[in-house]
This record gives structure tokens, sequence and C-alpha cells, in this order.
């Protein structure tokens, strides 16, 4: 069993944090919100009044924060993570950042002669809770070897996506691509229905021919399509819109300065941006089609 | 066995037709040009001097053709196929045309007494010649189970869409959202590429993930990711740029008529119009990925 | 003094043939809706009971009518206008209507000896009621010259657009830039806001530069900036949404047609769309900046 | 007459040196390339060794430089600028940079007791020569009127866009919108000629019309309508292709750090960047048009 310090303990962190414990664990845990270390030391792991505090005697660190700016306050500014952490621990950093900062961060492990990985999750609340998160890594594959143990409590699938760094572009890809297919397949199913199709039946006709997509198999952003899809219930939990416009601008930013052309990627972070604005930033992000069919107003 | 017209003898309905008659049917068929007539009289069909002398003792007439107009006149305009196809014959139109046609085509096929189905297909010219193409079709359940036979003979997949016009509704819906994703991963391949991924592991954790769509699983456009895909043979073969854009319009002017919003399948469009118009209207469509890596002028 | 005959006399075409009766000249008019022939009656025409009787000793017919479905009713179909005109005389269609219906009318009329332009006009309601339309005008230049006292009457700039149907191309194309530039407009003022500009000083500086267009001279999307302007009145009157959607689908569909890539012409048509479906269909076309800023729910 | 030290002396950045000397000031003269320093040393400047040597008695400091990592580095960095700077000096910088560095510049400038204005520039090589370039200035009211008689020398109109890095805010939407206005005017004249119109003809009627834009008043896209604009001359010279995109990239990123939906100018951006991509980044920003059209490959 190994000493572990989480550090950010939010609605994905809380549930990563219980799975490492029950699986016999020992967790040294800190949030910036008390509440939230108080609840993880009722389920077992020992408070700690800090992140330095947190990483005293940790073999793994693991983080899972909002944004880049907390990721490098972290490890690098003021939480001083990197320095207080013992030598030979493993450096786990689980948040949706951008590449250049989870680059940046690993090379000042590597200059302290620590191993650190990058490696975004998808999956969603209900994948941290039933440990079946995807793990998309970047750093080396020794360093992905020996903290594989922890990723397959926590998650299903580990995917070793390149050197440091790499996670988060894999990551920032993926949600880019999964933007435009859920508004795509948004805009076919409406086009469907305003010709008098019902929508399960196209669905089930586009999930098995060339229009086939994850959101067709299991998310259809469509009401009463798929009763277990977020759709059906009024749009609530799942994968937020304002977590899918972070991420779309994420892959702008990378998009400008990688001088790559994403018309339909930077199409969608403006709808998604919009329907923020109008109100529906803490819908499931499947309710773009809601934008689309005019009803972000009712 | 049955006497079956068929109409339309180009690079899908010669195939399709040869399998018909090589599951024991006999066929009677026409094509504007005689070559093609002559090329299945070959393989075992009786060539017919007109639409009309095809059809003339027909019970079930099956057409393939271009676009709309011709459909039109081959039925109720010149071909005169709907006068002169004897009572109680099915009519099966397979090609991929406008709902409205497929509509008015159909209300006059019951005008007159006669059943008719509109079935286009997907699958391109592979699935014609193996037989495994997919129909999706509109008109009654009782004409779909009649022409059931023959739709399984010709292909693997039968979808039933709805009424009349149902079926070039959902292919036309299926393929804007084809041309959406193929885009999508196309971008995202490019973006990851720009920041030092691996196209093939790039594509695979996505493919995994909530990415994952049918240009991943089978048409990856990445040159080099998938042996067998059109992109690994200097997108040759497989389904053109020009009848990509062809559908893409078909969708853009149901949006119009129906008053739906469609952005990305729009912006899709505009996007295959312009790579046709640099000169790659005659590559798979898969080459959208090349228009935006800037390698149209190579 | 001439015999005019107007067919459509809606919040455009009543207004236009007033000022036609203000200057002497002798109108007999029809429209379906009997309230609409009465109050021109009350202003000095001539009633109609059908749109035969109302061309009947007509020296010059002029129509200002909803769509292209209307004028081919009224000139081809039940209104029989094109049978029941006298020899000699000039047609003038300023409906806002697709150019394949506008050049099919324009040739039927030339089957009967008669000249017919196609003229739609903006300017909107005030032009109307100010006598200072703008005429975008297709047919021969004798036909124009035999027109221009009529249209200068009701109107201010008369452009020569080519032959029949260019005056509607003409129009098609100015309305998908305008679309463009009102929706661009927007955009830059909110981008400008969000970092602390002021839209009014913002506005003045784009206006005389680079990005100078007719929305920042005489009609600002941003509430304030312009006191005459639609945005500093709850974006009451002017130029509705649900026209420009109209005029967008048009373009749309000439562009498909025409197989010209239009990528922002297309998404302004879908966001003017959903735009309209969010409830905004009857506000002016500049609220676009509030669909932007996510008002459309307020 | 004042001492000027002027660092930077590309294409835009040595004419304006030139028109200060011109004028009766004493510059001093710096860039890293040795020739652009000698050029104008043969013109009456001092060279100087270094960007520290040449503020060292300065009362006016004007730069010219790339991009914001050319400015911070310049001011802040290794060119050591700021600290070099005799205490009352004016700083000015000119160059195109995002406006969060713009902002970083200014208050490190007003720690030191510094005014600084940012005031990038439109107009171009040819307005730098003749000394009509547009100045967008960002920073007190003070430092503007005093930095006025040097702006009236190297240009024509000089507005005051608000506090620091207002000037970079103004420029940067004004150039978001002035692609958008391009690419629009051109899909607008390339749908008018597709339906037959002389784009003459058409331009002159929306520029007096609400499509009436910048670009069609002084710099028409479309070859042979303006012998004086770039695209009567093979789209050489003028504001290039790479340049454009490089600010669409500015705004895309201002438009993701502030939540603001930019559909219209964000795929303006990846338009341009398909269009350099394809190896047109040296032409002249109207070209864009060519890429509609499909002649990137010619």
């Amino acid at each position: 069993m190994a000493d572990i310090a989480f550090i950010g303990l939010g609605n994905m962190g809380a549930p990563m944090a219980e799975n490492l414990i029950k699986a016999g664990h020992r967790l040294s845990v800190y949030d910036l919100n008390p509440q939230a270390v108080e609840r993880l030391s009722g389920a077992g792991a020992t408070p700690a009044a800090s992140a330095t505090d947190a990483v005293g005697s940790a073999q793994v660190v693991i983080s899972m924060l909002p944004a880049g700016p907390h990721v490098r306050d972290c490890y690098l500014g003021k939480g001083n993570v990197m320095a207080a952490t013992p030598a030979g621990a493993l450096l786990m950093d689980c948040s949706t950042i951008d590449a250049a900062t989870a680059r940046a961060v690993a090379t000042a492990a590597g200059e302290r002669g620590l191993m650190m990985l990058d490696a975004p999750v998808s999956g969603g609340v209900n994948g941290a809770i039933n440990g079946t998160l995807t793990f998309m890594v970047g750093g080396s594959g020794e360093a992905l070897e020996q903290g594989r143990p922890y990723f397959e409590i926590m998650g299903k699938n580990i995917f070793h996506a390149g050197e440091a760094g790499a996670g988060q572009v894999a990551k920032m890809c993926n949600n880019m691509l999964l933007g435009i297919l859920m508004t795509g397949t948004s805009e076919a199913l409406n086009l469907g229905v305003a010709q008098g199709l019902d929508p399960a039946v196209l669905s089930d006709i586009m999930k098995q021919s060339s229009g086939g997509n994850w959101a067709l198999n299991v998310y259809n952003p469509y009401p009463g399509v798929m009763d277990t899809a977020p759709a059906s219930k009024g749009y609530q939990g799942g994968f937020g819109v304002d977590l899918m416009t972070k991420d779309l601008g994420l892959a702008m930013q990378a998009a400008v300065a990688t001088r790559t052309a994403t018309p339909l990627g930077s199409l969608a972070r403006s709808l998604y941006q919009a329907h923020s604005l109008q109100g529906s930033g803490g819908l499931d992000f499947s309710s773009i089609i809601r934008f689309l069919q005019g009803e972000d107003d009712q």
C-alpha cells in the first residue's frame, strides 16, 4: 500500500480519492475548501493543512485542479509542492489544462529529478464514482508503468498519448471533436424531425451508418430517445456547457499557436459560448440541440 | 423468380443489377448510354430500347439515377415509366434525390394504384459490387416487405425510415452528419499532429473515447493510419468530394425550406465546395484533411 | 399621367402606391386583403375586385408580393395578370424573390410581347413612405428607361443590374453581405466592450478605418450609440430578423445551385435562423448582437 | 526639435523614422538587423549599438516590433529599455500586439514614473511612407497630447481608444471586422458573378446600398474592378494574408479570454489560415476571394 497525497477534492477529485482509499491506500488530502477536506477525512483520509503538508511523505502525488494557473501555483508557486515532494515520488496531474503549462511543470519536475505525468480524464462524475474513467497520459513510458496501478483503481482505459503534455493535447483534440459531433448530431436530428422523421428511428439508422458516433451510441441529445441520457432528464448532470466551452477555448488557443485551421471547432466554440451566455452554462453539453431549436428562452 | 426492370446502369446501378441477375431474376435493363446496356446484356440481362420498353412486363421496377430531375423525367416525363408500368408492380427508386421529388413521384404512383419506395443507398461502389449496401427506405411497411427480397440481394442493412420521402430525408441527414464528422475528425487530427502527437496514437485514443465515430473506425482521413482507407491510397476511389458536396447541398436546401439552423452542416458544404473548386472534386471525400492542411495546391 | 395597376398593398406596397397617387397618376389597386384595398381607395385609388380586373386598362403594372410563388401565381397562375394585361404595357415586379422565378415570369412576358422588369427594393418601410427607396433593376435598358419616371417617384437610387433576374441577384448578394457585416460588426463591438472599450468610441474609430461599413454609418447595432437606430429603440421597426433570414435563405439556394462557396453567408443564415427560432423573428435584424450577447432569453 | 529613440526599422518602422528625421527631429535608431540601422544612418539617424544605447538620452522612445514577446523583451527583458530610459521621456509602442502585453508594459512604465502609449497603426507600408497612417492610441489623455506632434508627422488620423491597452483592442476589433467584411464581400461578388452579373456593376450597386463597406470603396477584391487595388495587380503588395491571419489569431485569443462569441471572426481566421497554408501567405489579404473561387492551386 502506498502513501498518496491527493490535492483538489472537487466533484471529480473527491470520488477519485475515495476509490484509492477503498483500494487500501493511505491518503493525505488537501483542498482550499475545508469542508471538502473534512468529508474525505470522514472517508478515511488524513487531512492536511496545506498542499506542502499533504505531500511531505508521499510516494505518489495526485492533483485534480480547475485550470492551468491553479496547477502552476500548486506545483511551482505558493503551493510549493514541487519543492516539498520527497525524492523518488511520482507526480500525476489529472487536471485538464493547456499543454504548455503541463510541459512547464513537467520540466520543473525533471529538473528536481521527479517523474511527472499529465493525465487528464474523461468519463465525468459518474466515471469518477464508478472508477471507470479514461486517462490520456503524457510522460515517459516508465512513469506511466509506475502510475498504472493507481490509474487502474480510478479508471478503466489508460492511453499513452506521448511525451509530457501529450495527455493534454489528446484530451483537447478529443473534446474539440466531441463538441463538433454533438453539435453536428443535433443538427442532423433537427433536420430530420423538421421533415417528419421520428428522432429515434433516424438515430437508429445513423448509428448503424456512416454518421455513427459516440453521441448516437450513448448520449443522444434528443429528449426521449435514450432514457439514460441527460437529454431525457432536462439536460441535468453530465458534462456541462461551461466545461465544453472551456475545452473548446483551449483548443482554439492551440490552433492559433500552431497555425492550424479548425473551422468547425472554432464555430463550435462560438456556439457553445453563445449558448452559455444565454443562461445555459450549467446544463449538460448535449443541450446545444435546444440552442439550435430556439428553446434557450424557455 | 421475378421480372425486374432496371433503369440506370452507372457505377452503382450496374453491379446492383448484376447481383439481381446472379440471384436468378430476369432483368430487362435500360440506360441512356448504349454501352452500359450492352455490358449488362453480356451479363445476362435483356436490353431495352427505352425505359418504357424496359418496364413493359415488369413485376418490379428499380431505378438508380443521378439527381431529382432525372427521376422526375424517368417516371413522369419523357421516360413515361409510371404510365407504362403494369398494374401491381412495385417501384423502387434507389437514387439519392431531394425528398420533395421523391414524394411527388410516390404520390403519382399512388394515384395510379402502384406502390413505390424511395430507397437511397450508402456503402459506395464496393458495397454495390459485394451486395452489402445499406438501404434507407421510405414508403409503406407493406411495400417494404414486398421489396425486401430484392433489397436483401443488393444489400445488408435495410432501414425503414418512415413514409414516402423518408428514405431520402434519412440519407440526407446521415450524409450531412458524415460530412461534419469527417471534417471535424480531420481538424482534431491536424491539431494533435501540430502539437507533436502521432496521428495513429491519437486516432486510437479518440476512437475509444467520446470523440469516437465512423471515420475513426473505418475511414481514417490521415494518410498511413489505416492501410485500407482512401487516405492511404492517394485519396483515390471511395466517395467523391463532388458527391459529398451535392449531398450537403441537398441538406442546405432542406434546411432553408424547413427553417432549420444547421451551422456546422452549412459550413461543411462551403468547405467541400471550395475544396472541389480547387480541383479536388474527384478525390475521396476524406481528402478534406488536405484542404485544411493546405495541400490542395500540391 | 398614366394608368397604373398596383397589386400587393402591404407595409411596403401601400405607401409606394400612395406616392404614385400623390404624383398625379391614376391607380387601380388590388390586394387579397379587402381592408388594404379600402384604405388605398380612401387615398384616391380605384379599387379592383381581382388582379385581372386591376390590370384591364393599365399602361403600367406594378406588383409588390411576399415571395416567388405569389409572383408566379399572380402573373402566370390564378391571377392571370400576364394574359389580362393590355399590349404595350410595362410590367414592374418589385417583390424580393428568387431569380429563377423572376426570369421565368419575364420570359413569359416576352412571349406575350410585353416588357418586364424585376426591381426589388431596399430602404424599408420608411424608404417606401418617404419615396427614397433604392431599386435594383433587371431587364432591358429600354424597359428601364420606360419605367424610370415611376421609379423616381417611389425611390431615389435606381440601379441597372443587368438582364432579367439581375435585379433579384443584386439584391440577394447585397443582403447576404448586409447580414454578414451586421453580424461581424456586432462581434467586433462585443469583443471591444468585453475588453473595456466604449462602444461609441470603438464605433467611431472603426467607421473611419478599414472596418468601416454601412452598419457603423447609419445602423449601429449597439444600444445607445446611435439614437435613431433600432438598437436604441428596443430593436423595434426596421428590417426584421425573419426577412433577413428569408433573404439569406434565397442566397443559400443560389449558392448551392451555382456551386459557390459562401462560408460566412451560410453561417449568417444559420445564426439568424436560430435567433428567429428563439423568438426574435419580429425584431430588427441588428438584434443579432443580442443573440451573441446571450440576451435572447430576456 | 526632440531627441527620439526609434527601435525596430522594418518595412513599417524605417519609413516612419525617416518621416521624423525629415521633420527635423534627431533620431537614434536600433534594429537587430545591422543593415537596417545602416540605411537609416544614411538618412541622417545616429546608429545605436543596442536598444539601451539608443534610448540613453531620449525624450521620446518609439518602437515598432513584430509581436508581443519582442515588445516584452525590448522593454522589460534583455532590451532593458524601461530601465535605461531617462526620467520624463514618453514611450510610444506602435507594434500590433496583444492587449495584455501592452498593459503589462504600460504598468511597468508607470511604476518607473514614465508615461506610455500603445499606438498600433493601420494604413500599411504606403501609409508609413506617405505619413498618412492611422494611430489607435491607448493610454492617458495627457500622454496622448504629449505624443500628438510625433503622431501627426507619421500619420493623419489619431484616435484615442481609451486607457492602456485600448489601442491594441481597437485595432484587433477593427481588423477582425476587416477580415470578415473582405471575406463577405468576396462571397457576395462570387455569388453575383456566378449568376451572370458584372462584378463592377454589382460592386457599384452594393457600395451605394446597405452592403457598403471599406473594401468596396477602396480595396475591391475582384480583379479588374479597381485599377489601384492589389486585386488588379496579382494580389501583390498591400496587407498580407499572414498578417491578417496573425491579427485574427489575436482576436480569437481575446474572444476566448473574455468569453465572447465570435462565430464569423473565428471562421475568418480558419479560412485565412487555410489560405496561408495553401501557399498564399505572402499575397495581399483580398486574395481570400481566390481561395473561395478555388484558384489557390493556380
